[in-house]
Protein backbone atom coordinates (compact mmCIF):
# COMPACT_ATOMS: atom_id res chain seq x y z
CA UNK A 1 0.00 0.00 0.00
CA UNK A 2 1.45 3.33 -0.90
CA UNK A 3 1.86 5.82 1.72
CA UNK A 4 1.06 9.55 1.17
CA UNK A 5 1.33 12.78 2.78
CA UNK A 6 -1.91 15.18 2.22
CA UNK A 7 -1.67 18.59 3.67
CA UNK A 8 -5.36 18.94 5.27
CA UNK A 9 -6.08 22.71 6.09
CA UNK A 10 -9.84 21.45 7.30
CA UNK A 11 -11.55 23.62 4.74
CA UNK A 12 -13.28 22.06 1.35
CA UNK A 13 -10.59 21.04 -1.05
CA UNK A 14 -7.95 19.51 1.03
CA UNK A 15 -10.75 17.53 2.55
CA UNK A 16 -11.78 16.35 -1.09
CA UNK A 17 -7.92 15.48 -1.64
CA UNK A 18 -7.78 13.12 1.61
CA UNK A 19 -11.20 11.45 0.23
CA UNK A 20 -9.75 11.18 -3.22
CA UNK A 21 -6.64 9.78 -2.01
CA UNK A 22 -7.93 7.38 0.21
CA UNK A 23 -10.33 6.18 -2.67
CA UNK A 24 -7.02 5.51 -4.51
CA UNK A 25 -5.77 2.89 -1.70
CA UNK A 26 -3.54 4.94 -0.10
CA UNK A 27 -2.66 5.07 3.37
CA UNK A 28 -3.06 8.70 4.25
CA UNK A 29 -0.93 10.78 6.91
CA UNK A 30 -2.79 14.15 7.38
CA UNK A 31 -0.25 17.31 8.06
CA UNK A 32 -2.38 20.62 9.64
CA UNK A 33 -0.36 23.89 10.40
CA UNK A 34 -0.92 26.00 12.99
CA UNK A 35 0.91 29.70 12.01
CA UNK A 36 -0.89 31.74 13.89
CA UNK A 37 -3.92 32.03 11.52
CA UNK A 38 -7.25 34.37 12.56
CA UNK A 39 -9.12 31.42 11.25
CA UNK A 40 -7.03 28.74 13.75
CA UNK A 41 -10.36 27.28 14.02
CA UNK A 42 -10.01 25.14 10.92
CA UNK A 43 -7.48 23.42 12.71
CA UNK A 44 -10.57 21.81 15.15
CA UNK A 45 -12.16 21.24 11.42
CA UNK A 46 -9.01 19.10 10.03
CA UNK A 47 -8.42 17.30 13.51
CA UNK A 48 -12.72 16.28 13.13
CA UNK A 49 -12.05 15.09 9.55
CA UNK A 50 -8.91 13.47 10.18
CA UNK A 51 -10.95 11.14 13.04
CA UNK A 52 -13.69 10.67 10.47
CA UNK A 53 -11.39 9.09 8.37
CA UNK A 54 -9.27 7.30 10.53
CA UNK A 55 -6.35 8.77 9.37
CA UNK A 56 -3.19 9.74 11.55
CA UNK A 57 -2.65 13.50 11.88
CA UNK A 58 -0.11 16.15 13.09
CA UNK A 59 -0.80 19.73 13.63
CA UNK A 60 2.94 21.30 13.25
CA UNK A 61 3.80 24.52 14.99
CA UNK A 62 4.86 27.16 12.64
CA UNK A 63 6.87 30.12 14.05
CA UNK A 64 4.83 32.79 12.09
CA UNK A 65 6.69 35.38 12.43
CA UNK A 66 7.87 35.35 8.71
CA UNK A 67 4.63 35.78 7.47
CA UNK A 68 3.56 39.11 9.25
CA UNK A 69 2.62 40.91 5.97
CA UNK A 70 -0.58 38.47 5.56
CA UNK A 71 -3.92 39.75 6.55
CA UNK A 72 -4.48 36.05 7.94
CA UNK A 73 -1.71 36.31 10.83
CA UNK A 74 -1.94 40.42 11.39
CA UNK A 75 -4.98 43.08 12.08
CA UNK A 76 -4.91 44.03 8.45
CA UNK A 77 -8.41 43.51 7.08
CA UNK A 78 -9.15 40.68 5.41
CA UNK A 79 -10.87 41.76 2.13
CA UNK A 80 -14.76 41.34 1.88
CA UNK A 81 -17.21 41.39 -0.08
CA UNK A 82 -15.65 41.26 -3.65
CA UNK A 83 -16.66 40.01 -6.76
CA UNK A 84 -16.34 36.42 -8.40
CA UNK A 85 -14.53 38.70 -11.19
CA UNK A 86 -12.44 40.38 -8.75
CA UNK A 87 -11.27 37.40 -6.60
CA UNK A 88 -10.11 35.77 -9.78
CA UNK A 89 -8.45 39.12 -11.09
CA UNK A 90 -5.15 37.74 -10.34
CA UNK A 91 -4.25 40.06 -8.00
CA UNK A 92 -2.24 39.31 -5.28
CA UNK A 93 -4.79 39.81 -2.21
CA UNK A 94 -3.31 40.49 1.39
CA UNK A 95 -4.25 36.83 2.83
CA UNK A 96 -1.40 36.06 0.59
CA UNK A 97 0.75 34.17 2.77
CA UNK A 98 4.44 34.57 1.99
CA UNK A 99 6.20 31.06 1.33
CA UNK A 100 3.63 29.26 2.93
CA UNK A 101 2.97 26.28 0.62
CA UNK A 102 6.54 26.15 0.63
CA UNK A 103 6.95 26.14 4.13
CA UNK A 104 3.93 23.63 4.00
CA UNK A 105 6.19 21.41 1.55
CA UNK A 106 8.93 21.61 3.27
CA UNK A 107 7.45 19.88 6.70
CA UNK A 108 5.82 17.19 4.06
CA UNK A 109 9.06 16.48 2.27
CA UNK A 110 10.87 15.84 5.47
CA UNK A 111 7.49 13.63 7.00
CA UNK A 112 7.74 12.06 3.62
CA UNK A 113 11.07 10.81 3.93
CA UNK A 114 10.29 9.58 7.65
CA UNK A 115 7.71 7.50 6.90
CA UNK A 116 8.76 7.28 3.24
CA UNK A 117 5.54 8.15 1.70
CA UNK A 118 5.57 8.20 -2.09
CA UNK A 119 3.18 10.98 -2.47
CA UNK A 120 2.40 14.39 -1.53
CA UNK A 121 -1.16 15.44 -2.06
CA UNK A 122 -2.11 19.72 -1.83
CA UNK A 123 -5.02 21.05 -2.65
CA UNK A 124 -3.92 23.82 -4.66
CA UNK A 125 -6.69 24.30 -7.57
CA UNK A 126 -7.82 26.31 -10.89
CA UNK A 127 -9.28 28.91 -8.46
CA UNK A 128 -5.78 29.79 -6.13
CA UNK A 129 -3.71 30.11 -9.17
CA UNK A 130 -4.59 33.38 -10.29
CA UNK A 131 -3.91 34.82 -7.05
CA UNK A 132 -1.19 32.86 -5.43
CA UNK A 133 2.25 32.06 -7.22
CA UNK A 134 2.83 29.63 -4.55
CA UNK A 135 -0.58 27.59 -6.43
CA UNK A 136 0.74 27.72 -10.49
CA UNK A 137 1.30 24.41 -12.34
CA UNK A 138 4.80 25.90 -12.77
CA UNK A 139 4.98 26.05 -8.50
CA UNK A 140 4.25 22.83 -8.79
CA UNK A 141 7.01 21.81 -11.16
CA UNK A 142 9.67 23.63 -9.11
CA UNK A 143 9.17 21.90 -5.83
CA UNK A 144 8.89 18.29 -7.74
CA UNK A 145 12.44 19.09 -8.38
CA UNK A 146 13.72 20.04 -5.27
CA UNK A 147 11.62 16.22 -4.03
CA UNK A 148 13.29 14.75 -6.75
CA UNK A 149 17.29 16.36 -5.65
CA UNK A 150 16.75 17.32 -2.27
CA UNK A 151 16.30 14.34 0.23
CA UNK A 152 17.92 11.37 0.88
CA UNK A 153 15.12 9.25 -0.01
CA UNK A 154 15.49 11.16 -3.22
CA UNK A 155 19.21 10.02 -3.71
CA UNK A 156 18.48 6.48 -3.04
CA UNK A 157 15.38 6.88 -6.20
CA UNK A 158 12.42 6.98 -3.88
CA UNK A 159 11.43 10.73 -4.38
CA UNK A 160 7.66 11.43 -3.38
CA UNK A 161 5.69 12.92 -6.18
CA UNK A 162 3.72 16.01 -5.50
CA UNK A 163 -0.03 15.32 -6.79
CA UNK A 164 -2.26 18.39 -7.20
CA UNK A 165 -5.47 16.14 -8.24
CA UNK A 166 -7.40 19.90 -7.96
CA UNK A 167 -5.06 21.88 -10.04
CA UNK A 168 -7.40 22.14 -13.04
CA UNK A 169 -10.63 22.37 -11.01
CA UNK A 170 -12.78 25.24 -10.16
CA UNK A 171 -14.82 24.71 -7.06
CA UNK A 172 -17.92 23.15 -8.47
CA UNK A 173 -15.99 20.63 -9.71
CA UNK A 174 -14.38 19.98 -6.71
CA UNK A 175 -17.83 20.16 -4.97
CA UNK A 176 -19.22 17.61 -7.44
CA UNK A 177 -16.36 15.13 -6.66
CA UNK A 178 -16.87 15.79 -3.25
CA UNK A 179 -20.17 14.98 -3.42
CA UNK A 180 -19.00 11.68 -5.25
CA UNK A 181 -16.68 10.92 -2.86
CA UNK A 182 -19.49 11.17 0.28
CA UNK A 183 -17.16 13.87 1.39
CA UNK A 184 -18.75 15.26 4.85
CA UNK A 185 -18.70 18.11 3.43
CA UNK A 186 -20.82 20.00 6.93
CA UNK A 187 -16.93 19.19 8.46
CA UNK A 188 -15.25 21.89 6.44
CA UNK A 189 -14.41 25.24 7.28
CA UNK A 190 -13.18 27.86 4.34
CA UNK A 191 -13.64 31.16 5.89
CA UNK A 192 -10.62 33.43 6.31
CA UNK A 193 -11.98 35.79 9.34
CA UNK A 194 -14.42 34.19 11.23
CA UNK A 195 -16.66 35.63 13.74
CA UNK A 196 -16.29 35.85 17.37
CA UNK A 197 -18.39 32.63 17.62
CA UNK A 198 -16.01 31.03 14.76
CA UNK A 199 -18.39 30.92 12.04
CA UNK A 200 -18.28 31.47 8.88
CA UNK A 201 -18.34 35.61 7.74
CA UNK A 202 -20.09 35.17 4.52
CA UNK A 203 -17.83 38.06 3.10
CA UNK A 204 -14.42 36.98 2.74
CA UNK A 205 -12.89 35.34 -1.00
CA UNK A 206 -13.11 31.97 0.67
CA UNK A 207 -16.62 32.11 1.83
CA UNK A 208 -17.91 33.77 -1.63
CA UNK A 209 -15.90 31.08 -3.80
CA UNK A 210 -17.53 28.23 -1.50
CA UNK A 211 -20.91 29.54 -1.82
CA UNK A 212 -20.71 30.76 -5.49
CA UNK A 213 -19.34 26.24 -5.80
CA UNK A 214 -22.57 25.29 -4.41
CA UNK A 215 -24.84 27.18 -6.29
CA UNK A 216 -22.95 26.25 -9.38
CA UNK A 217 -22.26 22.84 -8.55
CA UNK A 218 -26.27 22.05 -8.37
CA UNK A 219 -26.59 24.07 -11.69
CA UNK B 1 21.98 49.00 -0.66
CA UNK B 2 21.11 45.21 -1.68
CA UNK B 3 19.56 43.07 1.63
CA UNK B 4 20.41 39.94 1.77
CA UNK B 5 19.10 36.86 4.59
CA UNK B 6 22.09 35.03 5.77
CA UNK B 7 21.89 31.73 6.91
CA UNK B 8 23.63 32.08 10.28
CA UNK B 9 24.13 28.55 12.12
CA UNK B 10 27.16 30.21 14.96
CA UNK B 11 29.56 27.81 12.51
CA UNK B 12 32.32 28.73 10.62
CA UNK B 13 30.62 28.60 7.23
CA UNK B 14 28.15 30.42 8.00
CA UNK B 15 30.10 32.80 9.75
CA UNK B 16 32.42 33.42 6.95
CA UNK B 17 29.75 33.76 4.54
CA UNK B 18 27.78 36.63 6.10
CA UNK B 19 31.31 37.82 6.60
CA UNK B 20 31.61 37.61 2.97
CA UNK B 21 28.36 39.22 2.64
CA UNK B 22 29.05 42.14 4.69
CA UNK B 23 31.87 42.85 2.31
CA UNK B 24 30.33 43.24 -0.27
CA UNK B 25 28.30 45.72 1.42
CA UNK B 26 24.76 43.92 1.41
CA UNK B 27 22.81 44.84 4.23
CA UNK B 28 22.65 41.65 5.97
CA UNK B 29 19.81 40.37 7.86
CA UNK B 30 20.94 36.93 9.83
CA UNK B 31 18.35 33.58 10.15
CA UNK B 32 18.96 31.01 12.58
CA UNK B 33 16.74 27.81 14.01
CA UNK B 34 16.11 26.33 17.07
CA UNK B 35 15.10 22.89 15.76
CA UNK B 36 15.78 21.14 19.13
CA UNK B 37 19.08 20.08 17.96
CA UNK B 38 21.61 18.35 20.40
CA UNK B 39 23.84 21.26 19.87
CA UNK B 40 21.39 24.29 20.31
CA UNK B 41 24.32 26.03 22.10
CA UNK B 42 25.08 27.34 18.93
CA UNK B 43 22.90 29.85 18.75
CA UNK B 44 24.57 31.68 21.32
CA UNK B 45 27.23 31.41 19.13
CA UNK B 46 25.19 32.88 16.28
CA UNK B 47 24.16 35.82 18.53
CA UNK B 48 27.14 36.88 19.82
CA UNK B 49 28.21 36.41 15.94
CA UNK B 50 25.28 38.58 14.83
CA UNK B 51 25.84 41.42 17.62
CA UNK B 52 29.71 41.33 16.94
CA UNK B 53 28.87 41.93 12.90
CA UNK B 54 25.80 44.42 14.19
CA UNK B 55 23.64 42.60 11.90
CA UNK B 56 19.73 42.38 12.49
CA UNK B 57 19.05 38.17 13.79
CA UNK B 58 16.29 36.35 14.44
CA UNK B 59 16.02 33.11 16.01
CA UNK B 60 12.90 30.66 14.13
CA UNK B 61 11.20 28.26 16.28
CA UNK B 62 11.09 24.92 14.58
CA UNK B 63 8.40 22.35 15.69
CA UNK B 64 11.69 19.01 14.93
CA UNK B 65 9.14 16.28 15.46
CA UNK B 66 9.23 16.39 11.47
CA UNK B 67 13.59 15.35 12.27
CA UNK B 68 13.01 12.83 14.79
CA UNK B 69 15.12 10.15 12.44
CA UNK B 70 18.49 12.24 13.06
CA UNK B 71 20.71 11.92 15.22
CA UNK B 72 20.70 15.72 16.14
CA UNK B 73 17.26 16.09 17.23
CA UNK B 74 17.07 12.22 18.80
CA UNK B 75 19.51 9.82 21.21
CA UNK B 76 20.82 8.21 18.35
CA UNK B 77 24.54 8.16 18.90
CA UNK B 78 26.30 10.57 16.44
CA UNK B 79 28.82 9.20 14.54
CA UNK B 80 32.45 9.79 16.16
CA UNK B 81 36.48 9.39 15.12
CA UNK B 82 35.33 8.78 10.77
CA UNK B 83 38.23 9.50 9.27
CA UNK B 84 38.23 12.49 7.05
CA UNK B 85 37.63 9.83 3.97
CA UNK B 86 34.74 8.15 5.61
CA UNK B 87 33.46 11.26 6.06
CA UNK B 88 33.92 12.25 2.33
CA UNK B 89 32.92 8.73 1.32
CA UNK B 90 29.29 9.98 -0.23
CA UNK B 91 27.29 7.99 2.66
CA UNK B 92 24.77 10.33 3.92
CA UNK B 93 25.09 10.00 8.00
CA UNK B 94 22.60 9.37 10.93
CA UNK B 95 23.17 13.62 11.11
CA UNK B 96 21.33 14.49 8.45
CA UNK B 97 18.19 16.24 9.07
CA UNK B 98 15.42 15.44 6.52
CA UNK B 99 14.73 18.05 4.72
CA UNK B 100 16.30 20.78 6.74
CA UNK B 101 17.73 23.00 4.56
CA UNK B 102 14.04 23.08 2.40
CA UNK B 103 12.64 24.20 5.75
CA UNK B 104 15.31 26.76 6.54
CA UNK B 105 15.19 28.14 2.86
CA UNK B 106 11.20 28.37 2.86
CA UNK B 107 11.28 30.31 5.83
CA UNK B 108 14.71 32.77 4.21
CA UNK B 109 12.21 32.62 1.21
CA UNK B 110 9.52 34.39 2.76
CA UNK B 111 11.94 36.53 5.20
CA UNK B 112 13.10 37.77 1.58
CA UNK B 113 9.86 38.67 0.48
CA UNK B 114 8.58 40.64 3.91
CA UNK B 115 12.01 42.39 3.72
CA UNK B 116 12.35 42.73 0.16
CA UNK B 117 15.85 41.06 0.16
CA UNK B 118 17.14 40.41 -3.30
CA UNK B 119 19.79 37.39 -2.50
CA UNK B 120 19.61 34.54 0.42
CA UNK B 121 23.19 33.42 1.49
CA UNK B 122 23.78 29.54 2.36
CA UNK B 123 27.28 27.95 3.72
CA UNK B 124 26.92 24.95 2.03
CA UNK B 125 30.57 23.50 0.39
CA UNK B 126 32.16 21.17 -1.07
CA UNK B 127 32.16 18.96 2.08
CA UNK B 128 29.05 18.79 2.75
CA UNK B 129 27.57 17.90 -0.87
CA UNK B 130 28.59 14.33 -0.72
CA UNK B 131 26.70 13.24 2.35
CA UNK B 132 23.66 15.69 2.44
CA UNK B 133 21.81 15.79 -0.81
CA UNK B 134 20.26 19.68 0.08
CA UNK B 135 23.62 21.18 -0.15
CA UNK B 136 24.48 19.62 -3.33
CA UNK B 137 24.22 22.22 -6.95
CA UNK B 138 21.37 20.48 -7.94
CA UNK B 139 19.78 21.43 -5.10
CA UNK B 140 20.84 24.92 -5.26
CA UNK B 141 19.30 25.08 -8.88
CA UNK B 142 16.00 23.59 -7.71
CA UNK B 143 15.62 25.91 -4.88
CA UNK B 144 16.51 28.38 -6.90
CA UNK B 145 13.92 27.71 -9.65
CA UNK B 146 11.16 27.57 -6.60
CA UNK B 147 12.39 31.01 -5.16
CA UNK B 148 12.27 31.87 -9.06
CA UNK B 149 8.00 31.24 -9.32
CA UNK B 150 6.75 30.95 -6.04
CA UNK B 151 6.43 34.51 -4.02
CA UNK B 152 4.65 37.89 -5.25
CA UNK B 153 8.17 38.65 -5.32
CA UNK B 154 9.35 36.67 -8.15
CA UNK B 155 5.74 37.22 -9.42
CA UNK B 156 6.84 40.97 -9.62
CA UNK B 157 10.16 39.68 -11.20
CA UNK B 158 11.79 40.31 -8.18
CA UNK B 159 13.00 37.04 -7.50
CA UNK B 160 15.88 36.72 -5.03
CA UNK B 161 19.08 34.73 -6.06
CA UNK B 162 20.79 31.84 -3.79
CA UNK B 163 24.03 32.23 -3.16
CA UNK B 164 26.17 29.67 -2.09
CA UNK B 165 29.68 31.35 -2.26
CA UNK B 166 31.30 28.41 -0.26
CA UNK B 167 29.90 25.80 -2.36
CA UNK B 168 33.32 24.67 -4.56
CA UNK B 169 35.42 25.32 -1.28
CA UNK B 170 36.99 22.86 1.66
CA UNK B 171 37.15 23.81 4.72
CA UNK B 172 41.20 24.85 4.84
CA UNK B 173 39.42 27.01 1.80
CA UNK B 174 36.84 28.65 4.06
CA UNK B 175 39.05 28.99 6.57
CA UNK B 176 41.43 31.10 4.73
CA UNK B 177 39.10 33.30 3.11
CA UNK B 178 37.46 33.50 6.97
CA UNK B 179 41.30 34.78 8.07
CA UNK B 180 41.62 37.30 5.03
CA UNK B 181 38.25 38.48 6.12
CA UNK B 182 39.64 39.17 10.20
CA UNK B 183 36.23 36.79 10.66
CA UNK B 184 36.21 36.33 14.71
CA UNK B 185 36.42 32.40 14.44
CA UNK B 186 37.06 31.70 17.57
CA UNK B 187 33.61 32.97 17.74
CA UNK B 188 32.12 30.51 16.12
CA UNK B 189 31.08 26.70 17.37
CA UNK B 190 31.42 23.62 14.69
CA UNK B 191 30.15 20.93 16.80
CA UNK B 192 27.18 18.22 16.92
CA UNK B 193 27.90 16.77 20.31
CA UNK B 194 28.93 19.27 22.65
CA UNK B 195 30.07 17.98 26.13
CA UNK B 196 28.39 18.56 29.24
CA UNK B 197 30.01 21.62 29.69
CA UNK B 198 29.02 23.09 26.25
CA UNK B 199 32.64 22.56 24.68
CA UNK B 200 33.38 20.43 21.33
CA UNK B 201 33.29 17.16 21.76
CA UNK B 202 36.38 16.79 18.85
CA UNK B 203 35.34 13.76 17.81
CA UNK B 204 32.16 14.40 15.50
CA UNK B 205 32.33 14.83 11.86
CA UNK B 206 31.83 18.45 12.29
CA UNK B 207 34.90 18.94 14.33
CA UNK B 208 37.15 16.09 12.85
CA UNK B 209 36.37 18.38 9.54
CA UNK B 210 37.35 21.53 11.14
CA UNK B 211 40.53 20.60 12.94
CA UNK B 212 41.59 19.36 9.90
CA UNK B 213 40.72 22.47 7.70
CA UNK B 214 42.96 24.53 10.50
CA UNK B 215 46.00 22.26 10.05
CA UNK B 216 45.57 22.53 6.06
CA UNK B 217 44.90 25.99 5.62
CA UNK B 218 48.35 26.32 7.66
CA UNK B 219 49.62 24.35 5.46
Amino acid sequence: MKRAIVLLSGGLDSTVILALALAQGRECYALSFDYGQRHRIELTHASKIATYYQVKHCIVQIDSRVFKSSSLVSDLAVPKNRSKEDIGSGKTPNTYVPARNTLFLAYAMGQAEILDAQEIYLGANALDAPSYPDCTLSYIQAFQQVLNVGTKQAAEGNAPQLLTPLIHWDKAEIIRQGIALDVPMHMTFSCYDPTPQQKPCGQCDACILRAHGFVAAKG
